[in-house]
Order: structure tokens, then C-alpha cells, then sequence
């Protein structure tokens, strides 16, 4: 069984471990040197090519992904060759293009924010009167953690992207600015074949646009409404592989679909210490076509901290000893990257009984293991 | 942080992992190509050459061990060049040689079989009249999976090695038939500055003097007599890293010690799935004397059989399907070999409330993926 992963950063990393216990061989596409996956067999390329995508595809069972960048026409010219992608491009593309995903989420009567497609300056000033003269503008391709994600109140505020708007592909995605009590995602993976399982959704804490904690369970929410949202779009969406669903929850309870990943995501990383299987096994389960594991949690409760880089660049190895010996049950894993402020370089994962046990240590944890 | 592991077996390959996690750059020096470690940056050499070995260990925060077969003498060499192993080579030296361990361990008043050295076919056969007709003897060095151990009623039996016992250093080990209720095993780890851990002792089923099975916890031992034994051996021999202590349960409870390994163990495999932290993690952690993880168990019970290579070779991955659609909470192991009867191939570790239940199922589990 051999799958290649385009990209080269931690979730191709974190495959690693997975594939070595399962036996299969993991081949990484990564765009440059050095990078967190390295430790696997790793080809450097640019994934925007498909010629070099080709060679790649060239002996391995699957092609699936580390990230959402690659152009989908680049990966059309890849399945027509042959290889089998998951999720496959007309999946995929809901993941890239967040209009895309508004639109055919829509469609099938999903609860969403209220949102426009916007193409002028004009459109957009209507839509923020309408909307309590604040709202969120998105691009709506490229953007990660934040990136390309603005609140704004006044249409000049994205005036730079209006000015690029045909390189955004002619129109920005403008969205309600939801009230919400918390924010919560839900991990599910799917096969080919149909089979869906999904892990209890989790409650996400983002600080500056970057998730910063996870709590698995959500303390509070419908676990089963969260869980069929997330069922019904892998289903209409044919996702196959991880795929993350992020939402908010309202005062009122209502879940709004926020932002879709197709792929393992950093809401999952707790199974890797939280749960029987992991989000990076059962990815690699479901894009083989290999019947999915039990998705059960193995403690009551799990908090995943992630670890950013500091703005004095500290090498979290310093710090290793001292988190070690106050911190036993502290699960420790590193990306194996140069340190960049605000850059994710791991993360910490506590497992316990009682949630404001294990949260509270494990933001202690990873304060010293950041040396703050 | 650089770790060099000696011997490029399945050992070596699940501390990669490990090492992934941590940040802790592994190297492994392989008997040869295409071993179960080969995921790693693997040199191949001859482990019995200190020339070899001084290459490998240079750059290398600290050398450890796949296997117990590297000579003393070829460890001294290293030492001496002022490299770091763990085990050092003074603690080593009694999981090499099982008369320096019995004789030791005499000495120390920790409780085992009645045992001794035995020079002559005369001396064996009083022995073997002494002790009810019946005795194990081996060789003091190089056994390992029921080699190099015989049952014999006469000394005519152990005729081969007598012949060559000067290869064999000269003397044979001969012990007694301990009658048994079962057999024990207590996986421990101590770092150099002296912290120690144990998980809770299990118990293992052996066949055909292979390791079969292990049920964590022990269902019917007195654990603090176990951990204190283990504790002591530690301590008393300067052990650092895992150390596996297999014990003889007898009808009365009394423990008795039947052998050590200074390594990572088939018992303590289950650690992997069911365990705060695993054996290969706790290792690595102890050889570069970082404080130690917890080791407390993540279920009730944990079991983990092994899967052996079949008569008929079968490939188990031909099986995977099967067994991942009929055991969703299976955990499969593979360590990457061709198949050859009765060669440990990989594990199957499942955890779980009911000790009945889940050792059922991964004995039912590891058939259907044997392909029997």
C-alpha cells in the first residue's frame, strides 16, 4: 500500500507514525527542503505542476493531501491520468473556494451565516448596512489561519483586494458576523465506499485567527445536531478522507457552518492521545478504501494546547526537561520546525477526568515548555 | 537531541514514532538492509566492530540498544571514546550473560529458581537428580525466543553444547523446573540520575517458548511484590532505559526471577495503545535522562497478541480489510518483514473494560488477519 501526500508540513508529519505501524509506504510531496515531513521518503517539487504531480503519482495507490493549495485543474489533469485523489477534485474544490462551498452548502438547506457573493464596493456597503454595519469579508481562495479572513465595517477596508479582485477569481465572499458563544468542530472521515464515522465535537478556542486550544468533548453542545451537519455534507459533498467542519454555536444553540478542511486538521490532533484511533490513521484508513476505526474516546476528557513560535524564537528542546518533570502526563509533539514567531511548532495534548484539571495544566505546560 | 540505536529490528523501528514526536533525531545501525527500522536514517554495519561503531556514535548524544548482542568488550571500546550508552556496558553486561546475572542477583537476595553453573556432564546430571529429574539448562549467552534454552531429564540431551562449551564461555546455566501458575512480566524504566517507573506488571502466555500474549494488567499478582523486585534489580545493577523483568508465578504467589532484558520488550508493547506513555517514548526519554512520563494505563485492561508468520507466508496485509471491518478497535502493529514461519511480523493490541471480552476478540482478531 503505497500513498503519496502532497505537502510536506505536520499533518503529513504526523502520517508518518500511522503509516509505519499500518505498513504502508508514504511517499511526501514537499515544496521545499527540510521541512516536518522530511522524515518520511520525501521528493521536493512544485505542486502547482502536474507534470512533476504525474511522476509523482507514478507508483503509488492514492494521492491525498497535506494541504488545500493545489489547483484543481492541476489535479483534474492528474485523476484523468488515472491516479485515484482523495477526496477527489470535485470534492475538493468546496474545501478551496470558499464561495463554492457557500453556494452548494446552501443548496442543500445547510445553516449557515447569512452571506453574499460581492463584486463591487457598492454591493459590499449594502451588505454591511444590512448586516449591523460590521461584518466578514473573505477571499475566496488562499486563505489559512486567518489570512484572508478581515472584519471590517467600511467597504475601504478591502479595498487592496477589490483592486486585485480578478487574481481572487472576480469576487470576494462577504459573510454575517455571527454572535457566537463558542466555536466547535467536527472531525469525521469517509471512504470511497460510503462508510462515515465521525469523533464527539470538539470545542475550539482560536486566539488571533490561530486555533489555539481544543476540548474533546464540547462541554456544551448538541453532540448529535453537530454530528449530522457534518454527516450530511460529507455525504452531498462526497468528501472522502478527514474532513473537518467548523462551526459556531449560537446563545441560542443553532450551529452555523463556518469553514471546511478536507483533510486531518489541527481540531484532531487530540486522537492522537484521546481517542482508539487517530484523525492521521483514519485518514489514511479512508483514503486506502479501508474500513474506518472506532472513533471512541479513550479518557473522559482532552485538551490539546498548540506550542507557536515565540517572538524571542525559543527552542522548545530547551524547555523539554523542565515540562517533562512537572508535567509526566503531558503529551509532547513537536514539527520539527526553525522556530518564527506565531508559527505552529507543536503542540500538547493532557488526557484526564476532569476537564478544568487537565486544561488548566496543560496551558501551564505549555507556557513553560514556550519558557513564558 | 541525537539517539543512535544499535540493531535495526522492530524494537528500533517503534521508537521512531516516538522520536517524531519529540523532536529527537534517531539514527539506527542496522545488521542490514531492509530491516524492520529502515524508516529512519539507517547506516548498516557490523555491530561487533568498534571501529564501526565509534563511527556511528560520533555526532550521537547517546548509543542504545534494538538487541543485547553487542560484545562487552566492543562496548567498552566505545565508552571509553567517551560516547554515552544506556545501558552502559557495566549493567549490560548481566542481561548478556544469564550466570553473571544469577550470580549477581544471588548475591543481592532477590528471589529466583535454585540454579548452577554447571561444567561438566557429571556435575549437570547430579543436578538434574537434585532437582526432580528434570531441569532447564542454557547457554549463558546469545538465547533469545526459546533458543539457547532446553527441558532435559539427562545431560546427554545438552551433549552439542558440552562439546563446544568453550564457545559458549565455558560453562552452562542449569536451573530448576519451576512448576508455574503464570508467567510475569514487570517493564520498568530508570534513568541515570536515577528516577525509576514501572507500568503495572502483566502477565504473558508464551508458546513454544515465544512470547504469545500479554494481558495488562496482571490479573492475579501482588503488584507492589512484583514492582519492588523489579525496582530493586534497577537500582542494584544501575540499569537505565526500559528493562523487562519475567517472572514464574508460583501456586503459592511467590515470584521468582527467570529473565531480564535491557530494552524495549514484546511485554510491554501494549503500552503503545494502553498506556499514558509508551515503552519506546519512555525509553528514549530515560537513555537521554529526561524525566520520565507517567505510566499509568489509559483502560482497564489491555491485550496484545503477537502475530507470527504463518507456514503458508501469508502476507497479512492481504487481511487488513477483513480485520478492520469485523475489529474497528483493533490496533495493528506491522514491522515491515517477509514473511517466515513463526518470525514475529507485527501485534495486535486491543483495550477495553472486560479482560474476557477484548481478549477474545484480539485473539479472534489476529487469526482472521493470519489468515487462519
Amino acid at each position: 500500500m503505497k500513498v503519496g501526500v502532497i505537502g510536506g508540513g505536520q499533518l503529513a508529519r504526523m502520517m508518518i507514525p500511522e503509516a509505519i505501524a499500518l505498513g504502508i509506504d508514504l511517499k511526501v510531496f514537499a515544496e521545499s527542503e527540510g521541512m516536518s515531513a522530511e522524515k518520511s521518503t520525501t521528493v521536493v517539487g512544485d505542486y502547482t505542476n502536474a507534470e512533476q504531480l504525474g511522476w509523482f503519482a507514478d507508483g503509488v495507490d492514492v494521492i491525498t493531501f497535506d494541504h488545500e493549495h493545489v489547483p484543481i485543474t492541476t489535479l483534474q489533469q492528474v485523476e484523468k491520468s488515472g491516479t485515484s485523489v482523495q477526496p477527489p477534485s470535485e470534492a475538493l474544490q468546496f474545501a478551496q473556494n470558499k464561495l463554492l462551498m457557500r453556494t452548494r452548502l446552501s443548496e442543500a438547506g445547510l445553516p449557515m451565516p447569512e452571506w453574499e457573493e460581492i463584486k463591487t464596493p457598492d454591493q459590499l456597503g449594502r451588505f454591511i448596512s444590512s448586516h449591523g454595519g460590521r461584518v466578514i469579508v473573505k477571499t475566496p481562495i488562499g486563505g489559512y489561519d486567518g489570512k484572508g479572513v478581515r472584519v471590517i465595517s467600511d467597504a475601504n477596508e478591502v479595498e487592496d483586494w477589490f483592486a486585485n479582485i480578478d487574481k481572487l477569481g472576480g469576487s470576494l465572499l462577504a459573510e454575517q458576523l455571527v454572535e457566537f458563544v463558542s466555536e466547535i468542530a467536527v472531525l469525521s472521515a469517509r471512504r470511497p465506499s460510503g462508510e462515515w464515522r465521525a469523533w464527539p465535537a470538539v470545542e475550539t478556542v482560536q486566539l488571533n485567527g490561530v486555533c489555539s486550544q481544543v476540548i474533546a468533548p464540547a462541554p456544551n453542545v448538541n453532540q448529535r445536531q453537530a454530528l449530522e451537519i457534518a454527516e450530511r455534507i460529507a455525504a452531498e459533498l462526497q468528501v472522502t478522507g478527514v474532513m473537518a467542519v467548523e462551526m459556531f454555536q449560537t446563545r441560542d444553540g443553532e450551529l452555523l457552518i463556518n469553514e471546511l478542511a478536507m483533510r486531518p486538521h489541527n481540531s484532531g490532533h487530540f486522537t492522537i492521545d484521546g481517542s482508539i484511533t487517530s484523525q492521521f490513521e483514519q485518514h489514511l484508513r479512508a483514503v486506502l478504501d479501508l474500513p474506518l476505526g472506532l472513533t471512541d474516546l479513550t479518557s473522559e476528557v482532552s485538551v490539546m494546547v498548540n506550542l507557536l513560535g515565540t517572538e524571542k524564537g525559543t527552542d522548545f528542546l530547551e524547555n523539554f526537561a523542565d515540562t517533562m518533570y512537572r508535567f509526566p502526563e503531558a503529551k509532547i509533539h513537536t514539527y520539527g520546525k526553525s522556530p518564527r514567531a506565531g508559527r505552529k511548532m507543536g503542540h500538547i495534548t493532557m488526557v484526564g477526568d476532569d476537564l478544568e484539571t487537565v486544561r488548566s495544566r496543560a496551558l501551564l505546560a505549555a507556557a513553560v515548555i514556550s519558557g513564558s
